[in-house]
Parts: structure tokens; sequence; C-alpha cells
């Protein structure tokens, strides 16, 4: 894209967020694959057949590209996850928000599986920004599931006495080790085992 | 350990084979923190003080280096989490495979916690021998699981009705978890959690 010759018209600010945005959702992409750290400028301009420079244009250094990259798969788990779940409540939106991330897996929204999870395996281990920003998208979404664990006690659909913490530990324990387990072996029956995992969970909460 | 001069003893195939388990040991913590990809011959000559040219000799390829590098990860996995299990039976050894995986976490045994997990997330998403290794090796530990639960029903202590795979994707989702939890959040917490976790998960499917 660094054609300049007389009759291509010149390049807008929203042509420039465009390409920006087609760049972060690549990144998104990739990453699921190559890690954040295999985020390469020569990788990213291949795949959206941006030139080099192009790409170099919107990010001052590789952490501001990962860390935007951060953002974006952010706001597409946002708008996949967690939105279509915020309809309901208590223990409705309970389920929701653990069936949505299982569809997010199941349906290979990325193509390897969950941005945040492969994230938070591969950043675990180090410091820096990049993996506080994943730390805490992850609490963010801890902090979904226990809101909606503890309006499902109020709402006594849980038992009074509920471990809030531990459920929501154990639920989202059994969504990611689904995802991890689906993109490995490739095979279906871990997301089923993962749905009566969750049924079996909530229903030993539930009042008698 | 290129040096040639006359007083250096001309080394053993003994210290050949040291030198390389020196190199596969720090490759494990390595690939742990910088994933399996981050294994450079460079980064290896540095943590472990052995010249390139050293470490170039051990190895035909950079995935010969990460195949040998996920072999050692399964022994030092066999040793310290599967060996010290197996002294017990049936539901014993069921809840000390999870126990100890849980210290091997707690004890920051790897920087990066547990190898395979790590790996899993690294490579899931991809072809190739090296996902194909990791694969293995984690049903290899399913494997492990279920046999082990497979015996507690036989023996009475799990009941006869227990949907043993559905059992053994809880127990290994809680611990896979308190391992990326841990090492993300740096909090005991989660240690402890998964042991309440595994706890409830146990005794629901005891005999009532």
């Amino acid at each position: 894209m660094t054609d300049r010759s007389v009759k291509t018209p010149r390049r807008t600010r929203a042509d420039g967020d465009r390409t920006k945005q087609l760049i972060l959702d690549t990144a998104v992409r990739l990453a699921t694959v190559e890690g954040l750290d295999g985020l390469t400028i020569g990788k990213l301009a291949n795949a959206t057949a941006v030139s080099k420079s192009g790409v170099y244009a919107h990010f001052d250094s590789k952490q501001d590209l990962q860390l935007a990259t951060v953002e974006n798969a952010r706001k597409l788990f946002v708008d996949v996850v967690v939105v279509p779940a915020l309809r309901d409540e208590g223990l409705e939106r309970l389920t929701g928000l653990c069936e949505m991330f299982l569809s997010y897996v199941e349906q290979r929204t990325l193509p390897g599986g969950c941005f945040f999870a492969a994230a938070a395996s591969e950043l675990g281990g180090r410091a820096g920004p990049l993996r506080e920003l994943v730390a805490t998208n992850q609490r963010d979404w801890i902090g979904l599931l226990s809101a909606a664990a503890s309006q499902a006690v109020t709402n006594q659909q849980l038992r009074s006495d509920t471990d809030v913490a531990g459920l929501v530990f154990e639920l989202n324990a059994i969504v990611i080790s689904a995802n991890t387990g689906f993109i490995l072996h490739d095979d279906p029956v871990i997301i089923s085992r993962a749905r009566s995992a969750i049924e079996r969970v909530l229903d030993a909460a539930k009042p008698t």
C-alpha cells in the first residue's frame, strides 16, 4: 500500500483506521496460533497484504502492537461471549456465559481457540505490561462469572451456603480445559463433556 | 567449551552426555517461560554457559531439540508427579496424582508452571510431530487418571454409575486451571481452591 502513483487517491483517515483494524483482527487470529511473541511485522504484512512499512506505520513498537492486539481481542470476546449472555440475569446469565464461551471455542471463532487462554499460558511466567493486561482481562472474566453466581445465590437459584469463588473456579476450569483439549485433540466430545460437567457442578449447588 | 588447548583433557562420551542433559534440563525450564518456539541456540548457550557450537553439536535441527526437550519434560513429569502416586492404588492413586501435580506447580518445579500445559496451549492450533508428541503425553496423563478412577469404581470407593471420563475431565480441568491461574496471578489461594474442588468432585462420586 505504499504505491504513490498519481492515479492513487489520497489515503484518508478512515482508510488508515480500516487498515489498522484489519491488521489487529489478523493479529488476534495469528496470535492464537503463533503466540503474541510470534506476531512479527513480516507475518502480519503477509497475512493482510499490507506492506511492511504500512504495518509499521500504525504501531510504535512490537509491544505497542501486542497491547493493541490484546485490546482488540477483548472487544471480540465481549461482543461474542459476554454481550449475548447479559440479556439474562443470575443463574441464566452464569450458564449463558459458560455456554457462549464453549460455542466461541466450538465454532472456531479463532483458529487457535480462546485468545486469552493462549495468552495467559504464554505470558504467565513473565513480567511486564502485557502480562498485566492479560491478567486484568482474566480477572474481569472471573468477576463477571462471580457477580452472576452471587446474584443466583441472592435469587435463591443457588443455595445460600454456595462457595461462590470455588464454584466459579470450577466453571472456569471446565471451559478453559475444554478449549485447550478441543484445540489439541480436535475432538468435539470434549465440548459435550464440558457441558455435562457444568450441569453437574450447577445442579450440585442448587437448593434441594 | 570449544577450548582445545593441550591441557584440556579429551572430552569423553560421558562428558558429552552430561552436557546434553544439562542443555535439555535448561531447555525444559526455559520453554515453560519462553515457549518451545522461544528455544534458540543462543538462549540455551547463554543459560548453560555451553558455547553455541557446543549446543549445536547435540541436535540436528531446532525440531530435534524441541522433540528431545518434550521427552526430557516427560521424564521429569513421571519422576515428580507420576512415580510417587504409583505406590497407592484406586482412589488413593487418583487423589495422589492430582495432589502431586498441584505440588509440582506450587513448588515452582519449573519457572513457568507445568511444561505440558504450556506446550499444549502453544502448539494446540498447529500441526506436526511436536504437537503430536505433546498430545500423546496429554492422553497418557488422562489414561493414568482414568485407570486409577476405574479401579476406584471396581474397589467400590467410587459409585458404580460413575461417569469415569466425565470425572477425569473435571479433575484434569481443575489441576490445569490451578496451574495457569497460579502462574498468571501468583496467588497461592488458587491452589487451595483447586484442592477443595477436587475434594468436592470426588466426594460427590463416593457411594452414599
